[in-house]
């Protein structure tokens, strides 16, 4: 199992996240490109960082939008989603080049994650994008979404993306954050639950349903009050179960 | 010998030079990587239209600055230098791998160009990033500058560049845009400085001195009135005298 | 009538249209604010023009996105769209403050426009982000289209606006410009049209059905080829008819 | 006597600064206006707080430069300083308008209020900017500069400043933060120092020699750790002694 944070998320002087401090719990980092946030020194940085830790790095593409942060929808058509790839993969395997390393796995951002998940040409779009830069990164998305559809039926190898902190409702699909007790704050509870579902490989839905989920990496967060606080309980208790941790970086 | 000219340099549905209408009589094409000029969608059609006329890419970065052109000088540190270098070979690379390309030169923009040339700090820096981002990519700047010798000392290829169209100092300096006749506009004259500067490897300065020039390629200017008319001119020229023309490709 | 059309669309090095050729046959300037186009430098110069040419001065606000040039949706909510409106509006009355002018109407752009022509929320931010700032602004909106009616409601001045190059569909709305035949091109059938219209009150739709319009204003393209000789004609056809042109300014 | 704090700092999701902690303690707010750090949001709520704890309105202009928070030098024309100037000074004034209140004073940020001090050309097209926009505003300058002088020879309201935790040289001008020791950490000494300042018109440079200074206005940092803390040693400080705080405003 990998445990994915997203980092490198801090723009010039402005912090975003405890990069460092969540590096010792996570196997795969990945990291902003530009667009949303990250800047070339941040990425930089946040590569170095992640070869120190022997964390798997992944890019972490969004939409060009940084008042937004990425999380609001733009209007792009097939070639520009596919362009916009192809040119933060670029951008992020230059910063790896500088620390002799490269990317392992790709993530999209915010509303392209999310967009992706449920539109089809989108969710195709991101996957061309991908396998035209370089057919051997793995994508990761939302486990059971289009986008995981979309970049199997290419031929990339795929990571189904749970996630730590988040209600799901019982299509798996998850509790938009607007709902009350969306995301869970209790770090011992958070941490139970992901030992849960990665021996089970289900998860407990809002209404208390048992759901079969695809999955091969769970997402911690990293920019919420109490975030390292969190991941230290959750790798504390996957370490006592002896639960194997690795990067997506073996599977290839 | 190589001729190269400054492409991809528009920017969303800003247009800057005729980029098609240049491609018949160049060899090297330099194209803007998205921090001064050129997104993500301009950069890839220049790529694809470099391919379709068997001219080499290179790779062609300046500073952030998209309200100066990259023409203003920004006070960057070393590491802020060796940074937007990679960003930018990285995303440009990533566009190529679109087309099943790649970089084989790097020529520096605007005052990252001007400011490399004469401050050893800055050529350094440059030198590093390219070195570090990739050292078989040849380097291209004023033939005669600091950068030459900074990349040269990295143990880098490099190629000296002279200028089809500008006036030259008794030093083998240029003569500043600002000072009247600094820029020859006459196609006829221009091709005939050229096809005699590629024959003798001297350039006759604005005084009427003979100056010696180590160089290898001769930049066509692309935004200028007449440009295109220019090119073809020179390139007419040098075909009718056979001297053979190349990119900076094979000299690896 | 007023005869309105965009301006100050360049931005930095990159040209959008031919203003100052424009300026002589035009009443109303929508001059952009520094988020599709137009950076300070560009606004200031514009401002020039239009008070040289006595020339109304109008803002023209559209979404933070220069590489859509702001015709590209992106998902913003009520106080993102007051606040860039005030924004945008603010910083072209800096502008005019140096050329001891002031704005007189504002047209959003884009994406901002044809979203406020159809839904009610957008509309309602649009004008009360108008109205916050200077309820003494005119509102330039889509002739019978939904921004119109809550710039009404919230006692703003409105001004309807026709185009003079586009088809119609027989319910008022624009043939998309997808569509083929969507944009006319001859400027001698453009310039009758005009005068047809402005003299009837109604437009012919591209079915042959006549269409009436409450309409103030006309709005003239600066940034497609032939635009300067078709609004010549238009100008030379009202002029030569008597029809009286003067700007929104008036009416207040 | 006016305590002034930069603020409105945080860009997007990004924060910078407590401002609302800060905003109790001081008597006028320099707010950033979106071209080194601040969006439309951020400035409309920074505005809001400001009003409702009645402090001073200022304007905080910087150089486009958001990776380099505008620290970064960056050689821009006359116009363009003067350009900058209006459009966030126009900007920052529409913000205003949502909250019914207007700007006071003008304080430029980073690199541009650095190099204003010392170079005179910067500093006179800051003075044209300002006067240009508004003649009314004043202008908060580093106290003894050669921007103060610029503001008065163009007939503007000027106000020095001093720094509350900087170490200054025997000439009256900064310790440079690169100096070991030039920044104070203490909030004890440093509010005792700022009572002193204040008492005396003088300041103890870091040599230990009595220096007069002419300053109007004493600048609190709202960005470092222990910022708050400082802030509110020194204002109760001030307080105890019943040294009178007033904004700018009411000087003109």
């Amino acid at each position: 199992m990998d445990l994915n944070c997203d980092m490198g998320e801090s723009y010039g002087l402005w912090k975003m996240g405890d990069d460092e401090a969540m590096m010792p719990y996570i196997t795969s980092a990945n990291i902003a490109c530009g667009f949303h946030a990250g800047d070339p020194h941040i990425m930089r940085k946040t590569v170095e960082m992640a070869v120190q830790y022997k964390v798997a790095i992944g890019a972490h593409p969004g939409y060009c939008d940084l008042i937004g942060f990425g999380r609001r929808n733009l209007s792009a058509t097939r070639e520009e989603i596919i362009e916009l790839m192809a040119y933060q993969l670029g951008a992020l395997d230059g910063m790896c080049r500088l620390s002799g390393t490269r990317i392992v796995h790709v993530k999209p951002h915010g509303a392209l994650y999310n967009t992706a998940a449920v539109d089809p040409a989108v969710a195709d779009a991101v996957a061309v994008g991908i396998k035209a830069y370089n057919p051997d990164l793995i994508l990761v998305g939302l486990a059971g979404s289009l986008l995981v559809d979309a970049a199997k039926e290419h031929g990339l190898s795929v990571a189904g993306e749970a996630f730590a902190d988040r209600q799901y409702q019982d299509d798996g699909t998850l509790v938009p954050r607007s709902h009350p007790g969306a995301v869970l704050h209790d770090a011992d509870d958070v941490a139970i639950r992901v030992m849960d579902m990665i021996r089970t490989r289900t998860i407990r839905s809002i209404s208390g349903k048992s759901i079969e989920l695809d999955f091969d990496t769970v997402c911690l967060h990293g920019d919420t009050p109490g975030a390292v606080q969190m991941a230290a309980e959750i790798r504390a208790m996957l370490d006592s179960k002896h639960i194997s941790l690795t990067s997506l970086a073996g599977r290839n």
